[in-house]
């Protein structure tokens, strides 16, 4: 699951976050000289861990003395007092690279665990649980990989890898069927066309324009209900599927859209409603 | 407020920010062509704007013709529908920075709206709200910047402008005055030093070593407010006033403190457990 | 056509690439101190032009001073000795740019010239002429451009925009459809899948697993014209349209696929044989 | 032959490259999980190799898990069919670098190949063939080393290893003299100077001014056969040898100034005009 | 000692610093091809030596085949003569790393025996000697690290790690009380405010603004032993202790303030008046 | 005298060397709110200015609100009281900026001040003074820049655009010869050899082997004015000239060597040996 993770400039993040923090040098590792140590990672609270991947990264950039053992894996759940990590090396690096390994873990732990709570109230429904852009600028990767970890998908990486066309686009451009047209003729193979609707005109002429995807904005579960069964049909007729997507769903509502007969849920909560997952370093001499 | 801010290193993060997003190019944006138009900024729930100042950058450096004007500054408060920014030019360049710029300014607002819900429950009691150095991989400065937004204080910016001497530091430097002489002479001046103390008597030791600051960590309001005024005793004795620092208290339990005698809190929950702050952009060809 | 170009580390790149040239700095130029003068790039052969824009930029951002006239738009089609751009300025700043300037333009006309040939013998099929992930490292958001402004279009950008699996994904993986099915579970809707086939058997299978795509590897004309309509009838059947693409087309034998009922060609030859376009610039004290 | 390559430059620029491909992770990767493997680069055409030695770097770089062995060394000469490097790893890290590796090796390999062409014309001449600084941006120093790796040599690597006086300079400047007395004395030592002549008047006027290479662009052999035995007999005269090169040389034409008495032929051939070397990487289980 | 000095930046700063010397490529070296050999660090003055931690890291950086060993600790006192490192690894890699090693370990040795110098002056007295912000640009921490090893110790780290208010200041902002509660109310917690008075009027007002410390400018031996015990008298009526400091003191003056009852004397003389100490580097085939 | 100075590297440096002194921000310009104000730099040491470009540039990139008048060009002589720079501006912005820029213009000032005195021992002779690479890491164009300003003149300014051969270039390669037709035959045209000599024997086989310099390395005005008119002579026998440079000379001893007949006279004694000049910034309302 790591695998789709590392690439040349996350290294390269991973100085900058160690940076920010260092600044010109811990001093308060002038206090613990040469001393080696332990240090262990606790969880405090229940959920689905991810960042144990990063800290040994992390680590090995800081000082390649320190060895990281991973007790969990990235998207496992834990209960409060799991051990999460165990680390050794020299207690000035432990000390030094212990707030940002955190801080990273805790942001995707606490992602992962509010994707995997939204998750399970699909579950047996077919629907995947799909996140958006709204993501923490300098994050995005991380945090689409702690949605995987919590058992969602990954939507859109950027505003490169699929066309996503809404109301501002359409006024601009002259309606609908020129938008897609201009596009098709544009954009590289193969690049899919997703269409904002907000209501069931709307939706019904992007699938008359033949994309890919309809993402259906804001629309009740009694009125999907009745309009995605349509939009399939209408589909089959012009020989092309099309995916259907309901975005602005509050968590709560979840569960209400299971039996729309829809490919995908869309949402940002993972990213803008999760408390950090409380995990701690403690260090003993062992 | 925010000329603490700039430096070339944030302008090359803004940039790093886009590229994030951009990736190879905006596709959708091959609808829009040539148009021109404007966008307005309007806030969904009521809380503490921040992130008005970083739009102004980001879009001057994605584009120098898009013109933005700020209608409420950073820490103003706002109620649903409030008009926060009113940006004017090229659709490709308003749609290429818009999820960049919103992100930046719901996570800042979300970090501005706790600290300024927190600060309210401390008001009349003299102490001062701080942060810590638990905050988002490469946003420190900007969110300890809506922390100051939002009425709050920022407690050291990282591992070098201040010295915290914690349980794991005493252990491995062989106790607390060795370790305050062995910091006092490598470290520069002017570093204050801050112990971290989970017991009366670790705090009596620190100010008995001449420390700056004593942090009392997970007391109660009880214990504190025994305490407090015992340890000022003993620093006036000495001839050198001690700031006092209480940590670990739960949002709720915040007024609980306010007259414990005590100088400052510092807590993560602004960075934590902040939902962000529901804005949107609505562009118009006005 | 620029609009998709630009984005933050593109300004990076040009100027390293400045830099690479001037190293510690034109030595030559001491010669013409302070001197203004004009300069004129000029078609020495004839071809489609690409990398005015870019020329632009670049002289803007190794010297504000420096003025820079479009006359012959990125696209369009030159004869020997037409005029192209404009410069005046600074001598030391002309020169300076020069090398830089037209190494691109060469190579970009270059690449657009070559594309025009090819896209010109399919003139009339409605078969679309695509690139390749065969690109000179650190031009290839360039090159690309410069296939559009050849009249040709754009096959993925990146490992990240689009599945590719071919012979030996498949082998690694235990077969197509297991493939195909992995994919589908983690990587980010909206991504096609296209399958690279040697066989007609393994162009069946792939449409059997509804990917998006078909490549048809080394496929003869007389192979394609029987196999195409049979793959296209297949994909009715399920209910989903396929995108069939033709690839290992050697450029003389293009206009034999003309009928052949495929929707692509790919093609490596602009980016792979192309001899750069001849232009030059000359000075003038104007 | 490498030794020259190496700086912290080149290796910044491989995780460009690999980066520039790789986007936000290679998704077709998912398909092949955890599998290991083996891949051995072939050539498919007669040329010479050049790119093993980056190669190496690249995969060392993206993955050190990757064993690479180098089974021809840069700048020997390969027939179809040869082996020319076997590498081993994890199936994810060889599709990750394959096209980037083999992108570099095949543009080198094609520089390489055209100068080896190019220097066979001109053997036993004594006359050395030389590059210019037309090169592709970014690739300067690779393409210079693969022209030494087909038994070409270097001419100035940038603006700043080198004066080289043109029409231009010398019309801004006030005249030849005036321009070699101001570089003379402003320029470090050991900076040579190079005159471009384009008739026999100009450069005698450049040796006259003690130059130490003096640049005749576009002479007919039959012109050079006279002229350059002239302006030898008065470099002599003056005591100071004078370097002659000749430039504008069609490649069909070199062989015509073998017996010029001349000592450095430039050309742009091996980076403007060479088509790529067919190379491909087949990837075993082995 | 070395403890404080690593973070990313610092390994980034050296590649810059080799690459600063390289540019395209040591021409040199194609001398010696293949040979190995070693490298015998001397030094050839007296004085305190810094830069063998940084020489291992950078041919480490350089290349790993070359092995270092220290012979002699950074702050150690050397003789003329004294053996400072050993080298060995190809000849290629020592020639390249060479002048960049030396020129830092020269410049670094020079600044920490200057300070060594200045300090041997005020033994006893129980005043430190601390440095200012006038460092090289580019250099501030190994400049400020080498004034460690010299005895000396490091006043504020940049801007940001503590407050100093000059005449400047409190003009603009209406007087140094106003300044003070300025400060106070924005800046971070622990960060301490110093004030910089040129008369015995400012110094006191200082005290009674209760800033944490005061500092001297151009006040005479005599003047400091009235005002010093006059301020640390008004700042005990206060219940805070001051940090007195001394600026503007020429070198042969520094005894003359031993017993003048101050904590601190700075000095930009390390970085503004230290000549290089000169080292060379042997070069055996041993 | 700029001219040669500015690259998109430069712009980048004092980016960084900004970032330095920043850090997190500058906490004292809390003091001073949004007031404006004037800055004028004063001399307060006799030398030669070296700076002011450079100042200009570093403000515009802090702040382009910030106006800088340059009253003192770089290479012009000052003496104590001078005006040198008028700057206008926002408070905050000439404070952030001050430190950074004053410390590279006394750096800068310091080598132009001392190569202005070197300089003047030599005036009449016809030898030029020239630097060498032992210059600070991160400021070798800047340095060189400082010499040509007080006077003197560059030798190599890296290893890449001259070569020069020591003894342990020799020792390693096996001998004068073999060095020097490894050289030529790998190096890039027009790249030309220097060798040091340390007997006469080793000066008079470097002009056998036809290189363009010989450095005759701690030789004494006696040796040297026997030795150079012999070496001349030779290199005219041989029909070509030859560079004669003296290295290794103390400052002191300069014009003894003023009718040696040689051509150059190295020394890093601007870099090594060179006080900063005392510059200063004082603000005023006005």
């Amino acid at each position: 699951m790591a695998g789709l993770l590392w690439t040349p400039e996350l290294r390269h993040n991973l100085g900058r976050w160690l940076q920010e923090d260092l600044g010109r040098g811990d001093l308060s590792a002038l206090a613990v000289g040469d001393a080696h140590g332990h240090g262990l990672w606790l969880a405090k609270q229940p959920g689905r861990f991810c960042g144990g991947t990063l800290a040994v990264e992390l680590f090995q950039l800081l000082n390649p003395a320190v060895q990281v053992q991973v007790l969990v894996r990235d998207g496992e759940a834990v209960a409060p007092g799991d051990e999460l990590l165990l680390l050794h090396g020299p207690a000035a690096a432990l000390l030094a690279g212990e707030r940002v390994a955190l801080n990273l873990a805790m942001r995707l732990s606490g992602v992962a665990t509010t994707t995997a709570n939204l998750v399970q109230q699909l579950e047996g429904s077919g629907i995947r649980l799909v996140d958006t852009r709204k993501t923490t600028p300098g994050l995005r990767l991380l945090e689409k990989y702690a949605v995987r970890c919590g058992g969602g998908h990954n939507h859109r990486m950027g505003l490169d890898d699929g066309v996503m066309l809404k109301e501002n686009h359409l006024a601009w451009c002259g309606g609908l069927a020129a938008a897609v047209q201009r596009v098709r003729s544009e954009a590289p193979w193969p690049v899919p066309i997703i269409v904002e609707a907000e209501t069931d005109a709307e939706a019904q002429a992007a699938v008359e324009a033949g994309v890919e995807g309809v993402l259906l904005d804001e629309f009740t579960p009694e009125a999907v209900k009745v309009l995605a069964p349509a939009l399939r049909h209408q589909a089959r007729q012009r020989g092309k599927p099309v995916v259907l997507e309901v975005s602005g769903v509050r968590p709560e509502q979840l569960q209400d859209y299971g039996d729309c007969h829809i490919d995908l849920i869309s949402t940002s909560a993972p990213m803008t409603r999760s408390p950090w997952l409380d995990l701690t370093m403690r260090f003993t001499a062992r």
